[in-house]
């Protein structure tokens, strides 16, 4: 079905097919046939299985997301999986795997897949798995529940029932110098009496002094902790047990900022303009961070008070909002932070509605445009950790850039802008169904073919029309875009410079020009698809930024090639490399060297919310740039878009850009 | 005009006068004719005086408060000070000395005074002296200012705001550790470019570790802090400035909590009742406690921002409505405290009015009832400072009893109830103008003789006709009928078992009978006052609870007699020893070494709000029950009212009462 060449060396057409697991967006390519459990376990994406995948439990279940690189959320019939098997019938008959699931030990790949690894099952064991990969630390959470024997009061010795509450908790010989968050006070009375003087404490240790911060009478098993990868964009919840460590639940949503800005900048601009807003911004992304704490919440079937910690992490301009920072001074040179390093406050005081003695632990920020999303990204897949020079790219409406190996590690920022994700494109869309996601260009007549999400055939295939007819052509989305302006480079239709030569309007219709401009004609349907002048130009100033970013980072570190590069992010799970790199997005590199690894920034923050060593170890990551040691000496290395540049005011002799 | 026989055995009639001093409740005889200002300075009280008492700078202003032991607040022109003298006349042409206004060098002595001593000039060197004669401490409050230069941002030192404030904090060498109070990290951006990259920071030094808790862009020098004594009837506040440890402003008002009931058991009794009404008695303390922060703020002409500390010390049921907790247990054995030792908060948590990031301290209770105030008390004036058996009283509402000496103190409190304070007495009042405070009886004729509030002449003296026609007689007050039952007794007209002998009504028509009991009428005017057998049995009950608290600590300690005896509180300060003595509310003891030292819990309180050792001596001295070690090895022996034993369901053997 899929005809087109692959961009993995190593599949071979029609044998194989890609397969993406949300939200982790781990992917890789599984023969035709496997089973979609054996290919996930393959991925390191767990999805829970008590039989070993013989349809006796009924527990593996996925949702699929019809059509490859189809985006999350797409539920329909797959025709690129196996149909429904014997093993299944049971499970619906009982109502326990719902129209919409399979069992993902009786459903094979039979083409292209994007699987949703639903909430309520997707226990990932990513944390674990990396933790045994990297380093041994044992679960150490910064909350741990305690249950003891409180000594009755006695009038022979005064002592108040905090004071023996404190004391039972210091008798366990594991903390020294406990005491209570003051709102458990007007509790402790009635608590203790409640579970006839035995209870569960909630000891928070990642404080100067241990403190309780929950307490329940009787025995109290259940401790959760949220993680949150806060994005320009859309902002990714993890529901994590804090007693396994394993991922819930997990959820996403678009970030409600987005209506002062689509961007970081235009957010910044607008509070320029409206200073009096900078409280609704704040409160716009707590607002959707409190919501999907609900949503998580309600996938586990667990009240919100269970949750005792909250993790955060996000880029600068994210970070101050979040915390209710004016972040102007990150629009400008020297593009100061209010605050860099980790914060430990009460999850209250940010005002989230997790328990009411809830803590709230916020990744360090790097520097002025490295924010905390880059550090967790750093702690869940830091160059750091290899010999090999590796290139991390997490590209969103920004990407963050590092670069190094256990050596010494670069980290930088680049403002892409959302054009890679179909924005600012004049035919660009989101990604889904009717966009263009896939494009090639004939060298020799011009013409193009192409895919669309939410349809099995390419263009020039003979059922494309019966296909297309469900959900129609609408427009190009991100991959679509840098597919088609990479093909039309090979196929000459633009030059080195960016510009479409106008004169192959006289060998093909496909190039129109009115003799200032051409445009390249992709499709002519009721929405018509073409790639203009502004929109190439558009995409050289993102691919700019982002190629900058690294070549700059390489220069400094004085390497010529990378060994290794990890794309970060939804969008490195829906890129093809090889594209990338003809449109030099990213540096060259052996091909089977490029990876994607999900949502880094979310694992990492996973795994700061799972073990008090890892905050240390991102700490200590982040502390060794302001004593100017390595890693990351220069990790404000900021490269800035050319029309940012011009409004600058103070500009630093020696700053780079690309283009 | 006083012939009454004096109490004070060094005093001789008609030449010399009792002086006393409010707020700070200080007292002594001075000879007619000397200077206020000298007698403030011969008893410590700290008047403020530039010239020397050469009536050169008007700053050493008092206020009168009329007749001897009348009470504070009655401002009408003083008989009992020589008049007005020519040195005063410029300052009352100038403005600056209010009618109700005296200078205190110019004021001579003539009879019993109380004296106001203004709030904005009472900078009451009362801690400075005690620090002085107790042991030296260097003054050290919990939060100190610094002043540092913060480097400015930089592109290669990516470092944020607050972590270069706090490095510039730590670069002093003062502190490690330091971090920033949360809500100033949305403050620090604008705080460092407001200064020019100068600060002040107010560094709390009391918690684990250093915190930055408020701010100000270049230099800034006020730094206060806020006592407050919580009584049961009565809250008293002081403005202190930190630096000097000077008291610049004090304040009282009544506890609005009295609407829920007159006593501890009256409001523990409405809770019960009522429970959804707990917020409303913490909010009504809080809500006061407000009011006089406004008001000491206005006295002292500083904004409420600048005060950074408040501690807070009161009864174990005062103590715990003010945090919020529920009382009711220490309303029944085994009387057990929610919370004991010292709390450490923001005062935001309290709703406390000071600067947003200002911080409480509450000193530690010592056991459930024994609260703060006597750990105040102890800090204070506790026997643990003397090598003599010293017995402090502080009689309230409750009355807080500690001693022992520096071997080993015990302490105890007695619900003496407000009987002493004229309540639960048929003639009963509070001490304001017309009650009747001083009472003489003739043994031979049982005639009696009295003095009134607000009146200078005694009853049986030619001018009280005409001085009553002003005031009248309107009831009679607490060391009013502390005196006329105490005189009833030496006149044979009670016995020892307290009843009122009715057969002596054939000897004098002021013991009246209807052969079932028996009354004494004091006065027959238009509001008659006399003691009814009802009025005997409840100062009987009073102070049979808080004689019997005494007599627990001496069988306890082994001694027979007490060297020492310190009365504190406001009634300390108006009760006649000796007949406090003979009514059997203190033991026997020297006359000469009894004396009156005024709010010794608000001076605790004080003495905590300028020292970090104080906090640490306090909660020493409270830490060492829990060990089971002295002092204060048995301090919850609480002797409660034989009506309340007959209600308690639990009873441990071995309690003692007197009576």
């Amino acid at each position: 079905m899929d005809r087109r060449p692959s961009a993995a060396p190593a599949a071979t057409e029609a044998k194989d097919a890609l397969v993406l697991f949300m939200p982790s967006g781990r992917r890789g390519r599984f023969p035709l046939g496997t089973p979609l459990l054996d290919a996930a376990r393959a991925l390191g994406v767990y999805v829970e299985s008590v039989c070993g995948g013989r349809g006796l439990c009924g527990r593996c279940q996925v949702e699929i997301a019809e059509g490859a690189f189809a985006k999350h959320g797409i539920t329909s019939r797959a025709a690129n999986l196996s149909p429904a098997e014997e093993t299944e019938a049971p499970y619906r008959r009982r109502g326990v795997l719902p129209p919409a699931r399979r069992l993902s030990c009786a459903g094979r790949v039979l083409g292209d897949l994007v699987i949703d690894v639903p909430g309520e099952v997707a226990v990932n064991r990513q944390i674990v798995r990396k933790r045994a990969e990297t380093r041994t630390i044992a679960a150490d959470p910064a909350t741990r529940l305690v249950t003891v024997s409180v000594k009755p009061p006695d009038m022979e010795h005064p002592l108040g029932d905090a004071d023996r509450l404190v004391a039972a908790i210091e008798a366990t010989g594991e903390w020294r110098g406990v005491w209570l968050d003051p709102p458990l006070l007007t509790e402790v009375q009635r608590v203790l009496r409640a579970g006839d003087w035995t209870v569960t404490a909630a000891v928070h240790q990642d404080i100067a002094r241990p403190q309780v911060i929950a307490l329940w009478p009787g025995q109290h098993t259940a401790l959760f902790g949220v993680a949150f990868d806060i994005g320009s964009t859309t902002i990714a919840g993890h529901l994590v047990d804090l007693a396994s460590g394993r991922t819930v639940a997990s959820a996403g949503t678009t970030n409600p900022q987005i209506r002062f800005g689509e961007d970081l900048m235009s957010r910044i601009s607008y509070l320029m303009l409206n200073p009096d807003d900078r409280g609704a911004l704040t409160e716009a992304v707590r607002g959707a961070i409190g919501a999907l704490i609900t949503r998580l919440c309600a996938q586990a079937d667990i009240p919100p008070e269970e949750v005792l910690e909250a993790v955060f992490v996000g880029n600068p301009v994210m970070h101050h909002l979040f915390l209710g920072i004016d972040p102007q001074e990150l629009g400008q040179a020297p593009f100061a932070l209010a605050v860099s390093g980790a914060l430990r406050l009460a999850a209250r005081e940010l005002g989230i509605a997790i328990h009411p003695g809830g803590r709230a632990y916020i990744l360090p920020c790097i520097a002025g445009h490295v924010g905390a999303d880059a550090a967790a990204v750093a702690l869940a897949e830091g160059p750091q950790h290899h010999a090999e020079i590796t290139l991390v790219v997490d590209v969103g409406t920004n990407a963050e850039i590092l670069l190094g190996n256990r050596d010494r590690v670069l980290a930088a920022s680049s403002p892409t802008g959302p054009a890679f994700e179909g924005a600012q494109i004049t035919a660009g869309q989101r990604a889904a169904p009717g966009a263009i996601e896939r494009v090639r260009i004939d060298p020799a007549t011009l013409e193009p073919r192409f895919k669309v999400i939410g349809a099995d055939a390419w263009s020039d295939d003979p059922g494309f029309g019966a296909g297309i007819e469900t959900v129609g052509v609408t427009g190009i989305c991100g991959s679509g875009i840098i597919e088609v302006v990479a093909e039309m480079f090979l196929a000459g239709i633009i030059g080195a410079d960016g510009l479409i030569d106008a004169g192959l309007a006289a060998r093909s219709p496909r190039i129109e020009t009115d003799g200032r401009t051409a445009r390249y004609r992709l499709w002519d349907g009721a929405v018509p698809v073409a790639v203009t002048q502004t929109d190439i130009r558009a995409i050289q100033l993102a691919k700019g930024a982002l190629y900058a970013g690294a070549r700059l980072l390489m220069d400094r570190l004085g390497v010529e090639r990378v060994e290794r590069i990890k794309l970060a992010g939804a969008f490195g799970s829906y890129i093809d490399p090889k594209y990338a790199m003809v449109l030099g997005l990213i540096p060259d590199c052996r091909l089977d060297r490029v990876s994607a690894i999900g949502n880094a920034a979310g694992t990492g923050a996973r795994m700061a919310l799972v073990s008090r060593a890892h905050r240390a170890e991102v700490e200590a990551l982040v502390r060794r740039v302001e004593n100017g040691r390595d890693p990351f000496p220069e990790l404000a290395a900021a490269v800035t878009l050319p029309e940012r540049r011009e409004t600058e005011g103070r500009r630093r002799p020696g700053r780079r850009r690309g283009g």
